[in-house]
């Protein structure tokens, strides 16, 4: 009965959560099913068969390599398999036009297996280079199996280009279906995703800022701003967004989510300072956590419509906000505090001091969120 | 000449820094070379080329793909690659059967298209889960390419068992050949890196305290404790070693560096306290950093040597410290500063808080460390 549980209740019950979060992950599932589906074709129809034989199956292989949820994602691994094989295909071919030179039957392995020790080690070595790995890991690993795929087929079929040719229109044919499937239909676009994510975030450090609840931020991955820069103009967004600009937000926001946790950490600790000294830092803190939010969740509205006008509300809020942290300033400056426990003024004096921080972090975040608002 | 400096020198230097940053780059590299350069050699050999004929292809292919940097790693993806070509295979296989029995030319294909459908989406959505993400992902790819490659190769060959026995078979050659160069040439453990990684962050931490300079933490990536956990018994590790507390672990020192991090910058900031106030309270903080910081340095020890004597060493230390941040509360609690400017001590008492923060930070890693190095 655990088993049973174990093995088709909880994998259900997650299924469904899945589905529930995401409904696009199920639109993804039958996205690939249906190009795969779809390719597997070509080998059904004698017409279509005759023209590729076996290497039909390098179309299927494609598809079901590089189908990613985004369309950026897609993208960037068709471009990748795509010149990969290309160049590696061009480069086996001359490698086993080399070795057949030698026409001696021990010479030709020799120098076919040293060829591709050396472009395997190099490629490999290449794919650390920090720049590459980002943007052609992939390629290379193709290149390098596209290499010695048709460097060593040349030993057993002199065809060597009808291979390699056969190879790069197979893989043109899986990616291009590929890629039409996953943009024609219900398309993710990484960039949208990128976009929301950061406006939603930026949106949740504005309501932890009004009621001071639990916030919960979903990770800014780089993957995502990699993929967002493969995809071409979309939607809302131009050809030269400034794709970069979220990166250095996502920055800007894990700061500010910092000093919120610690803000947190302060109002959640049992030290608390008396009423009488609390009611004289209330008005100047109010008025900032209230003022920063209502500026943070303008920024959000900002990004989301890609209204420029926003950023005007949030800055005026932000300006307020700014002269309640001069006014506290000020008030620290007078000398009425000799009076009091210095222990029990701390915490409050703690928590003004980071309220202050948190409205020169919604400075900078406003800095950033007016390029990507206008 | 720019150009020249751009496509040639650039890399170069690139290229150096790599390979002096970490040597193994290099030896990986020509491992990688090694391995497929050795399981080519099937195709030039005719007696081992008959028995697989153009499939021996797969076994290139294999190592291409399966090999990694580390041992974990590696095994990881031979693993997935071998029950993904498996499972894949023998449902492909099952699916053919099925789809002969109808016999006509114009159902079986539909009912291979349906199958191919339900499988792939099936798989594509399961690789959504997040348990089977980190862990099989690859192998689930893998069951997906290898389900409709199998299943539509039977439309056009019926000796679907044998297609699935020679990829079977040429996969696992292609991966125990990489395992194999992989395990015996100079092995690279994922355990052993992460290891050290937590011991060096630790120590840094421990020099940071000391000379309060600047800090740079390499970041310990989750991918690193799937690898390690894949790999078996290796050096100083015994089989069941407890990788996850390295997540704890790095969770603790990120913590501990955010406070050191702050304290950084009220060190930095241009708000300084007087001389005489910053003397009274000099002797506890300087107590509480040196010690917290010969614990920190004593743990980063314990785990390199991995003898919990250090532990017990470090455990002294902060007992120290802890004997001290309890000096500097009390003296806080004294009413001897009713006298001064409440701004200027302000800083003064934030670093000494934040410094009680890090000694309590460090006694939450000292608690990890105990496991790790017993």
């Amino acid at each position: 009965k655990n088993l049973a549980s174990k093995l088709v209740l909880e994998p259900a019950r997650t299924a469904r959560s899945l589905a529930q979060e995401d409904p696009r992950r199920i639109i993804h599932s039958i996205k690939v099913g249906l190009a795969i589906a779809l390719v597997s074709l070509i080998y059904y129809f004698d017409p279509l068969y005759e023209g590729f034989g076996v290497s039909a199956m390098w179309a299927v292989m494609t598809v079901v390599v590089v189908f990613e949820f985004s369309v950026g994602a897609t993208l960037g691994r068709c471009v990748n398999r795509g010149i990969g094989t290309f160049i590696g295909g061009a480069l086996g071919v001359a490698a086993h036009r080399l070795a057949s030179c030698f026409g001696s039957e021990i010479v030709e392995p020799i120098v076919l297996a040293a060829s591709i020790f050396i472009f395997a080690a190099t490629g490999t070595f290449a794919r650390f280079f920090p720049k590459w790995k980002a943007r052609c890991d992939y390629g290379l690993l193709i290149f390098i199996l596209t290499f010695c795929l048709i460097s060593v087929s040349g030993y057993r079929d002199d065809e060597v280009i009808d291979i390699a040719l056969t190879r790069l229109s197979t893989v043109m044919i899986g990616g291009s279906a590929a890629l039409a499937i996953c943009i024609l239909l219900f398309p993710v676009w990484a960039g949208e995703d990128l976009h929301h994510l950061v406006a939603d975030n930026i949106e949740k450090l504005g309501d932890f800022l009004e009621g001071f609840g639990d916030e919960y931020f979903k990770t800014l991955e780089d993957g995502n701003v990699n993929f967002a820069k493969w995809e071409f103009r979309h939607g809302k967004f131009r050809f030269r967004h400034p794709w970069g600009e979220y990166q250095k937000i996502g920055g800007l926001i894990r700061e500010c989510a910092f000093r919120l946790d610690s803000l947190n950490g302060y109002l959640k600790s049992e030290v608390q300072a008396p009423q009488e000294i609390r009611e004289i830092f209330q008005e100047s803190c109010q008025t900032m956590s209230s003022e920063s939010s209502h500026a943070l969740k303008n920024m959000a509205r900002a990004i989301r419509t890609m209204t420029s006008s926003y950023v005007a509300v949030a800055k005026s809020h932000i300006a307020i906000a700014k002269s309640a942290a001069d006014n506290l300033k000020s008030l620290l400056k007078t000398n009425s505090w000799q009076q009091t426990d210095l222990l029990q003024i701390i915490p409050v004096i703690t928590v003004a001091s980071l309220l202050i921080e948190v409205v020169s972090s919604t400075v900078k975040i406003a800095d950033s969120v007016h390029q990507l608002a206008s």
